[in-house]
């Protein structure tokens, strides 16, 4: 099995180079985030992926999960990681310092992130749904459920969790059916949740269950929805541990990947109803747990950028290692990284991861520009930003991702289908990633609608400014002259295909669902290449002023790679678009099994 | 889990209007297949795979195969299964009456053999590997080899392998180690073989390997390699079973998918060397191999359709069924299938599986019309189409099949992650197709290299003419013009694409290596959507003649879905084969893992 290694200096460099890390740390807010700092953090974070978390990674997967007398017991080591995790202090670095966080950038615990999730996936779920927990119960909770519960959240003494999916209410959330009656100074929630992640474990003392559900009273649809925070043990006054509250674990599922992550159905109130506490307004439900999902859904496809990270460096060891043939231009026997189609999986991975990264975390800097920045302009402009990146980098990177784990088996040939050579494990383990936290079909829904039809494309022209602007800066740059025409090509056809939706859509209803997910994909392999060139030219700048390092060329090769061979994508995407629904309507339900009958 | 259906109608209409089974029909060699032959055995073979079969598919994943005493063991069901296959005469269709066999069309077993692998695929593949060992005994063997071994083989009474990997000789079979020594009149063979499919089970009496190795004097390289047959049970001069040879199995592998598929570490000679007896001449080992890996290519491919299939089906079961949020132009909840995105995935699924199958079946006819025509120059023609096609069919269809299997996956949203559901197990299986029976990257290293290199582009103009005429037909029916413009557009293209194939690789050695896996992808997509469109021209004249079928209306909105939704994809393809090798091989090694160190 390859071991992990955290690519710091792409991390840095993308930190510094597109998450605009130094204007950040000018603002008074982060003025603890200097070079330094930054730079420890990463350092020791990448230890601790390396040594700690990645090995428990295919003991976990062989292991899983399992459900004894109603607890789930975790594989070897996860228990011994999670403590070092907290102990470290890991899961605080961008939370309020009045509840015990570091008052970090939200960007600097992006690539602490990547790396957990590099490590182990199923492991790491635990830490990101917990941060997801403390986002959403800090920005909607009231003082005293903050006083209560985030101090522990955040220390990761306590996990947390979101309770959302029921068996009749998956991606359409309005038919949630759970239930919370009010006694005294808390309610009784009942009901059954399914595909809740580590829904419980032994790793932490307790878990905070954040859990959708209707008071008696509520309307139908999402406008009667409410968000509850219910504990697995209660708390009491003086902030002990109190009586196991009413919610247990019914049954583990059984999945292609993450093996070692609990996906727990949970039963909620089977005996006297489990004590929960309301968490923001009463019928605001899905709006709380929005602010949490919309920092999960970046989190999911920064997971599609680490395992594809994990994919990578998997296949490229492997292909360095295994001798098979002559290559063209060799006179023996060598790696099979010398063989032109072994080289073009390995670097359409490579390109593909990077473009990822480096897309995610811009997505994630906004957010903490529209957090720290006095001009109120400003600020709303870059949330708008994020806003808009968020479906492109849950989607595109985590589609990126099936791809690339692809590849890492394909790499290996037939001992990338055999169990223990590992590379089937990221592929397993990825797939969940277009599904959870809003299958990619809902991203793109809500892309080309939320974020694009009802701001009448101006977050989407935006992005497409500053997409000018590097292009116009690459124009300038010898080596990049081509690759700014390629990208601008893409651009243009960007426009034309938004202009189209704009129009479209108001004459055919179905316009927008039928070509959402291509539009996605289309912006996903456009933006790819912009975050990339930016990279490529202060790479260019860095090596202009003399630096030596070969990432610097490696950086700028695996951009002129993409441009090449990845972004032509745009071509099928954009023709797909302007293509319409005509052809995906025509469809009657009969003509689907007319072959059967 | 949902069931399999054969989709018998799509199976024969394809027949019929791709195969020219009615042209094979009217040649003496073939004329028992008639259209009452054809459909009886089609019917049959639904009935067994759907009733027989398909229901061991499950269980076979849940409880793989497993090692007992040096013996391996089938899940429940298997062995019954097999039996009724072999009493069925299924293995037996297309082989030559001297030996047994029915003497029919291949192209006639081959939806048969879709049916075995859309039922079960780690099932099918005894049944696939023993045919491709009776093909390669049948054209190879001496008339005593053939006389002993061959009419148990087509009845299926004995099973097959083909035993070509070892440990440090995957790809590159010029690096076989295993030795043969010569003893009396047989030889005396010993070696290990890894990944070597169905190498051992109890559903038959015997077990035939055929065995790559060298003779004490070969020479080194594909020169010296040489085939030979060496059975389980060593066979009496009165055809009846004697000792067990010196062959066994050391280990079975742990795998992603097909975990019901024994693939074994074979250990030949570790006693006193085993029994086996030489096929074909000294030396020509490799030549004999190839006769069976060809069709074995083409069953691969085959296997990518039949996953898909089952994949399809699974898929829109489950949207038709599962209720999910109201779509738009509907005023209540209804089955997921009304959603437009849902609607594109299907779609997709649809279309490039009866675009692969067509092209899979049209590829395996021209093997039957090489092999019955009289005129030795159409026989030669039909010859080299097969050749040529062969790469396509098995590159792009398998390729196929890890997309649509994926979707499958993603149709069931959350649910299709869970192994209960099944569509993980397809999403599994499939994954060995672009790796097996030669990596997907040597396919495409055959197709750009002995199948357009070395005939300087004859075979694929040939096929290129072929496309013109149907494009021709389909600017007659108003309802294709548009159609037809598109796959001109796609058809100039790969036009484009093949002349600079043939002038750049004059001049850069690394040229087609480069472009190789691109150039197969954008063939197959043209190829798919030429294939898509004759069926398409012949459904429209049958309903021109009055029949109302929904079949074929259908056949004609899938054709259209796919010009408008899968086509275009040429278009990437088609940039970055123009890119060529540049920015592929601009790489040097220090630059994958510079970001490390």
């Amino acid at each position: 099995m390859a071991d992990y290694k955290a690519p710091l200096k792409d991390m840095q460099f993308v930190l510094n180079n597109v998450s605009r890390m130094p204007q950040l740390a000018e603002l008074s807010t982060f003025e603890d985030a200097t070079p330094d700092m930054v730079s420890a953090i990463l350092e020791e974070a990448g230890r601790v992926s390396a040594e700690v978390i990645a090995p428990t990674n295919t003991v976990g997967d062989e292991q899983g999960v399992r459900l004894e007398d109603g607890n789930v017991i975790t594989p070897d080591g996860f228990a011994e990681a999670y403590q070092q995790y907290m102990e470290g202090g890991w899961g605080s670095l961008q939370f309020d310092p009045e509840f015990g966080g570091q008052g970090l950038p939200y960007s600097l615990s992006i690539p602490v992130m990547e790396m957990w999730q590099s490590a182990n996936m199923s492991w790491g779920l635990c830490p990101l749904l917990s941060q997801g927990a403390v986002e959403a119960l800090y920005l909607n909770g009231s003082d005293e459920l903050k006083k209560t519960y985030l101090e522990k959240m955040i220390s990761g003494e306590w996990t947390g969790t979101m309770n959302l999916t029921e068996p009749g209410a998956g991606s359409d959330l309005s038919v949630v059916r759970s239930k919370a009656e009010l006694e005294g100074d808390h309610y009784r929630i009942s009901g059954q949740k399914i595909f809740i992640t580590w829904g419980d474990h032994q790793m932490a003392e307790n878990i905070i269950h954040l859990v959708l559900a209707r008071l008696p009273d509520a309307p139908p649809g999402v406008r009667g929805i409410s968000l509850f925070l219910v504990p697995k043990f209660l708390v009491n006054e003086n902030g002990e541990l109190g009586e196991r509250n009413d919610v247990q674990v019914a049954s583990l599922e059984h999945k292609l990947g993450i093996h070692a992550s609990a996906t727990c159905v949970m039963a909620f109130g089977e005996k006297e109803g489990a004590v929960g506490y309301l968490v923001g307004e009463p019928g605001k439900g899905l709006a709380c747990m929005f602010t949490m999902m919309n920092n999960a859904r970046l989190a999911v496809g920064l997971q599609g950028v680490a395992i594809s990270e994990r994919a990578y460096q998997q296949a490229f060891w492997y292909a360095g290692d295994r001798t098979q043939g002559k290559a063209v231009g060799f006179n023996e026997e060598g790696p099979i990284l010398r063989h032109a189609d072994v080289r073009r999986m390995l670097m359409t991975m490579k390109s593909l991861t990077e473009a990822g990264r480096a897309l995610a975390y811009d997505a994630c800097a906004s957010l903490d520009f529209a957090h720290a920045l006095d001009d109120k302009v400003q600020a709303a402009a870059e949330k708008a930003r994020a806003a808009y990146l968020t479906p492109i980098v849950k989607g595109w990177c985590t589609e990126v991702a099936q791809e690339v784990t692809s590849l890492g088996v394909q790499v290996h040939g037939g001992m990338g289908f055999i169990e223990e050579t590992g590379a089937a494990q990221h592929f397993r383990d990825a797939r969940i990633l277009p599904i959870y936290e809003g299958t990619n079909g809902i991203q793109a829904l809500d892309l080309v609608g939320r974020k694009t039809l009802m701001d009448q494309g101006q977050a989407a022209q935006a992005v497409m400014e500053e997409i000018s602007q590097v292009i116009a800066q690459a124009r300038g740059v010898a080596r990049f002259v081509t690759a700014a025409e390629q990208l601008e090509a893409a651009l243009q056809a960007a426009k034309t295909a938004t202009t189209q939706l704009l129009g479209d859509s108001a004459e055919n209803p179905y316009f927008s669902g039928a070509v959402a997910y291509n539009y996605l994909m289309m912006m996903g392999t456009l933006c790819g290449g912009w975050e990339l060139l930016r990279t490529a030219l202060a790479a260019a700048e860095s090596q202009a002023a003399g630096e030596t390092d070969p990432y610097l060329e490696s950086k700028q090769l695996t951009t002129l790679f993409y441009m090449d061979q990845i972004l032509p994508r745009y071509l099928s995407y954009a023709q797909m678009v302007s293509a319409g629904s005509t052809s995906i309507m025509a469809f009657a339900d009969e003509h689907l099994d007319s072959s059967y009958n």
